[in-house]
Parts: C-alpha cells; structure tokens; sequence
C-alpha cells in the first residue's frame, strides 16, 4: 500500500493511499464519521461510511479522541470545498495508540496555559501555521543569500568580550574565566568578511532584558550580514531586495496557511524593491507634526516607530540618527559627523524595527577613539582594531530580527507565538 | 567599469574588469610585477606590466605589502596553468588601505599563535577552503532536508532542565533560577516532529566537558533530524541518503577546495549509499580478534572507534549498543532487552563517530521506568512524557556533529580549524 504525505495527496487523485498521522477532530451521526486528520504536512478530511469499512474500523472511528495516533487508509478525492482541495474516502482505520484526556480542547484557553503546554500547542492550526511559514522565511533567507553568493558563517555564541558592553548580557563561567553569551554576532562577522568577501551567519542571540512587551524575547534568532567593499546606500539596496524575496517566497509557499492565519496577502504583495526611505530629522518632524512631541537626539520607542511606519504601505527605512543613541563602530555620515550612516528598517502595520544596519568604521583611529569614548575595554577589542589594521576596506551589514519579521509577515501580535520554545523575563520552560 | 569577483571572472574573458580585494602574495623584478589576489570569493593572479599601467599604478604594485586593500583592474585572460584557470592583465592599481607588518606571514607558525589570530588567520588559503567548505556542507544538508519536506525549527539553547543529566552542562543564572546550555535539541525536536511529522533543528549545543583531544570543542554546531512514525531502520537508510548527498554536493561544488587540501577525491567519491553495518557485538570480536582487549558492555573509545572504522571504506553503522552504555530514551531492540535500537555512523579514514541516532522509547511506562532508573527527575521531563500521552508514535531521529564532519570531508586532523572560532578548554577568545 502506498503510504503518503497529506502534503502530497495531490499526486493521488483516485487512488489508494494510507497516511499516519492524528486525529484533529470529528464529528459522526448513526453510519457515518466525519475524521479531520493531521499528519504534520497538514489537514485532511476522511470520510468513514459505515457500510464501506471493516466493522472494527467504523467502530474505532466513533471511538477515536482528539489526538489519537492512527494510520488510515482511503482513496483520494478532489473537493473544492476542502481547504486542502482533497479529502480521503476512508477504506480503513488502524489505531496506533489512542489518547485520553488531551489538555488542549477546541475551546477557548489563556495564553499562559498554552505556553505551559507549548510542546503540544504547536499541532494546533494557528500555531502550525505560524512555524511553518517561520521555517520557510528561514529557508528564503537562505536561498537569497546563498544565490547572492554569500558564506554561512558561524560566529561563536560563548566570548570572553561583549560586543556592545555588558549590561543585558547572560554571565557564565567558563572553566574559570567570565564569559558572556553573545548579544551579536557582528563583530565576528566582520572579521569574516575580510577573509570571505560577503558572508552571513544565522544563529541565536542573548539579551537579559527585563522588559516584557510583545516585541521581546530573550533568546531570539537573528540573521546577520555583513559585506566587504559595501557602503551605506549598497546595504539598503541588498536589505529591500532580501525583504522582498522572502515575502513573495511565502506567498507563493505558504498561502494556505497565511489564508488560515486571516493575513491580508494584498499587503504583502505590495512589498516590493525600492522602499521609501526619510531620514532620522525627517522622522522626528513626521513624529512632532503628528502630535507626538519627540525631541530631537533621543531613540525611538516601539510607539514612534509604529506611528512613523503607519505612513508607509511598504517597509521604511530611516537613516542617519544622532551616533550618541546608535552603536560605537557605526561610521559617520560625511555631511555630518553628529549623525552615523545607519539605517533601521520598519515593517508596516505597526510592526516596528526588523532590520538595524550600518556601514562601520573602517578608519582605525577613528574606531580606537570611538571606544575610548565609550570606556570600552581596548585590550578586549583589539582583534576587531586589528581588521582596521590589515587591508581595511568600506564594509556595511545589517541584523535582522527573525521572530518580528515572523510576526509581521503572518499578521499576528506577539513574538512569542513566533518560535518553537519561546524564553521570557518569566519563562525558561518547556 | 564592471566590478566582478574572482568567482565570476570566467564570465568575462577577454573583459576589463575590477575586483575589490586584498594582496595576498607578490612577486616582482624589474618591468613586471605578479600580485597574487584574494577577493574572499577566490584567488587569483594579475599581471604588472610596467609600460602597460600608469607610472603611479607600476610604482604602487612594488610597494604593496601582504594583505593591503586594493582595487585592481585588469583583462581577463583564460590560463589553464593558473588553480582558477584565468589571469588578469592588470590595467591599473588603486589603494585602497596599506597594511603594515601582518602578523602571519608565509612562514610557518605555532598553532596557538595562530588561533589567538582567528581573525585574520581565516584569510589564509587553506583556512579559506576549510570553511568554504564548511559553509557548502551545511547548505547541502539543508537543501537535503528540505527536499525531503522536512521543516526546520529551532529548539531553545537555554533550558531549564538538562536533557541528559547536569554533568558537563554549562550552567548560568536566569533571572534568578538555575538553568542550563543545551547538549541536545533532542527532546524538543521530538514534540516538534509529533506536530510536524519532519523535522531537524541545525543550531550551536554546549558542553563543559574538560577533554582536551583533537575531536573535541565545547561549542559545537548540531544537525538533529526527527521523524515521526521513522523505524530504526529507516532511520539508518536516510541517514546513509543524506551523507552520499552532502559528499557528492561537496565534491561537485568544492572540488578547488578539496584540491587545494590535498584531499584524495576518490575516497570520497566512494561515499554511496547503502554503508556496511556491523552490530555492537560484531565490533567488539572485531576489536579482539584484531588485538584490542575490549571488554563487552564498554562504550568504544576513540581509537576503537578508529579501528573499527578503517576496516571499510566507506562510513559503517554500529547498531544496537548495550542499553546501559546510551541515552535512557532509546528503544529496546525487541530481540534482545538489553540492547538498544540506535546506531553510531564512524566515518572512514578514522575520523569516528560523526552521527549518533536511534529509535526513540515511545511507551510511556517504559520511558517513564528509565527515567526512574536513571534517577533523572520526573517533574522536569513531565512535558516530554505527554509526547507518550498524548498520540504516541514509533519516531526515530540522529545527530550530525558538524565540525567532525567537516573534519574528515576535508581530511584534516583537528576540528579546532573546522569552526570559524573555536571554543576549547583553554580558549574563549578571540
């Protein structure tokens, strides 16, 4: 017998197939059972007809409870109703093992009881749906680059300096000797590039943030870039070709489940190269004309970041902030050495910040008074002085956030629903 | 001017082209200079012809040191004598940054010396190749896995229960409760395969272990499949599948890299599937009938394992190990209670164990017995126990080492240089 994916019915039609998977949910009346079936690569409906199957198989289908492992058996039909286009007419059902008592009904739950059980929340629809469009903008992000003729690079996660000071970092002890987990991957990279030309790494980051909003985690996922010979206005180029790609490979992969998750694909079809792009003076402007008073030289918060974006129906880059609110090794904007030749990009729809990017300094002077300025420590950062020593070249990069590029693009409101495992301020389990 | 890389040149025979790059190397006398070029991409050689560049450009190609930035313009020339196969005709030289005094040079160096010059070192050619192929191992196991409709997911690193005890496990403090770095995905990567039926986690594990061998690191990156309702059996053949896949991709795409280290092409391209398999018992007369006293019941150690392996010339399963030497999860081999249904793939030319895997315990008063019998603690795996609960299902799953597999595919003897920053028991930096 030919065993399949739900995935793959479609190759099927009229045939024979068994499928191994669980029981979602049902419903049955007097000679028939209607089974919604999941096996991972998605739903299916089987219809068992009491006439039609061995008794024990009918009975079993009126016995069946909610996440019950079983393999079934049944000949593959086109329905254009079904969300998946097919159903099965049921020939068999063979229990696996059957489940009693599973805690997460087809009811309303809190969201905390939910996280306790997130090891059985991902089957549900919803949060299936989210993973899997997560997995696949993990996978168009590598296409891209990789087609772009980029290296994966791995920098470490456990280092003896800290990238950006030491506030919000996780200590251990390392056989001894203090170490932090990594905030960034950054300045490894940089390194990389001069031997690599164009490399990106791909890999969890740290921060012990106290903060609790639903546009933090504190173990999240990011991909970082980072580009030898490139400027400023190169990066930003690069950065509104990938964000478009990733977005038109979901749609084109994934439309079944942004159409379960109720996501406006309209909006993302609007996302294409160029994006708009204002400056940070431009910004503040936007955001005093607005109504919100903003003064000049301070950072946005999530709030001016959601009314700015709220301008633009594609993502908006602003650039060139004050250098005092952005990070030491950002290079000056040559028309005005107050402001760093930076760029954030925003998500529309009130998404915030996905994208933080620069072109770095190259000139190692300069970076050297930059740490002084900032009290770094630079005996630490001498192997990234070192870069600026030997064949120093313009270079530029950006970090992107994975789980608030998943949130955005499936529509929905809290990064925690974004990754398998999620780690807050209150949670480090499952 | 068309701005290329050293990658692409072959493109453009006969073509002015530039290439941003570095020197790597030089040669000169009299009216002609050869510079050496890197570009991250590759290496390639131009030529200086003194009446053919601008006085400043021929002046410029004399004085330039090892590793300085420069822009260099050139024709591109077909030459079967050069590793690229092409040259350039060097039109003109720019500067972009002198370097001075570069620490490694083309002399020999101590191995620490150079690790302490992770940074740089990476420019290196035959660091290059390492990671170069590195970065086209791990493109290809995804290009596998996704081709066979796995999803990718990522379980947490920091967790507050150990997946296989405390010891080793690098420990660190979570806003004020004890947790730990993950060894392992495994776990996790179960839930996930009972909500995605294929799965495979590709993230950084951590353990504390105080070895100091040439196969050891204490950050290492892992490629953890898991599939549900996979036999043990099955998991070997896909096991068998990924490997020839990722060996033959590496010989397609890196075969300038793999030359470049010497590599003996030919051992690899014997790397099809299906490998030999051997049983535990079977390895163990093997050991004593070749004059190793090796008592059963024992884990195999790495010259063991060595041996074991270089009686074949392909990678060989060892399976069904005694269930006292594995992982409390592991499934009891029907046949005979006290092994287990797992195997280790040794890779040839003795590199050893680069994947472990097995048949998951998927009963749940079994599993529930082992962890007893470990004395592991029940409240912490209680969310790993409902995968038994609720719709249990035969599952198998394995873990590739990364870092030994780049290890034997490039030949080379110690994984230190497999990593871009390696992390030892005596180095956490740079």
């Amino acid at each position: 017998m030919l065993v399949t994916s739900i995935r793959d019915v479609k190759n099927y039609e009229g045939k024979e197939v068994v499928i191994k998977g669980w029981l979602y949910n049902k419903r049955s009346s007097g000679k028939i059972a209607f089974l919604q079936l999941r096996d991972g690569t998605g739903f299916i409906q089987g219809v068992v007809v009491k006439n039609d199957v061995p008794e024990e198989a009918f009975n079993l289908s009126k016995e069946l409870t909610q996440e019950s492992s079983v393999e079934i058996t049944g000949i593959v039909r086109k329905d254009d109703r079904a969300p998946s286009g097919y159903e099965l007419t049921v020939t068999n059902v063979v229990l696996v093992s059957m489940s009693y008592d599973y805690p997460i009904t087809l009811k309303e739950h809190g969201v905390e009881f939910l996280m306790d059980l997130r090891h059985l929340w991902m089957r549900a629809p919803r949060q299936h749906a989210i993973l899997t469009i997560r997995a696949n903008i993990n996978r168009a992000i590598r296409e891209f680059l990789d087609g772009e003729g980029f290296i994966l690079v791995e920098p470490p996660i456990i280092t003896a300096n800290s990238c950006e000071g030491t506030t919000n970092l996780f200590e251990l002890d390392y056989f001894g000797q203090k170490a932090y987990l990594s905030q960034t991957g950054q300045l490894y990279n940089e390194a990389a590039a001069m031997a690599f030309g164009k490399v990106y790494s791909f890999g969890p980051t740290f921060r012990a943030e106290k903060s609790k909003t639903r546009r933090h985690l504190n173990e999240f996922w990011m991909i970082e870039p980072e580009m030898a010979y490139f400027t400023h206005e190169d990066n930003m180029r690069l950065q509104e070709r990938m964000i478009e790609f990733i977005v038109q490979k979901v749609i084109e992969r994934c439309s079944r489940e942004l159409k379960s998750l109720n996501r406006d694909i309209g909006k993302l079809e609007n996302v294409r190269a160029p994006f708009p792009r204002i400056t940070y003076d431009e910004a503040v402007d936007m955001l005093n004309n607005g109504g919100y008073a903003f003064e000049w030289g301070n950072d946005f918060g999530a709030p001016d970041e959601t009314y700015i974006a709220e301008q633009f129906e594609k993502p908006v880059f602003v650039e060139k902030y004050p250098a005092k609110v952005k990070a030491f090794y950002m290079e000056p904007d040559p028309d005005n050495p107050d402001l760093v030749l930076n760029a954030d990009l925003l998500a529309p729809e009130g998404y915030g910040e996905i994208i933080g990017g620069s072109q770095r300094i190259h000139d190692h002077d300069l970076l050297l008074k930059k740490i002084h300025e900032e009290k770094l420590p630079v005996e630490a950062y001498q192997w990234y002085l070192d870069l600026r020593k030997y064949g120093t070249v313009p270079h530029s990069g950006f970090g992107l956030g994975l789980e608030r590029t998943v949130a955005w693009i499936c529509g929905i409101d809290h990064v925690r629903e974004t990754i398998p495992f999620a780690r807050t301020l209150t949670r480090v389990t499952p």
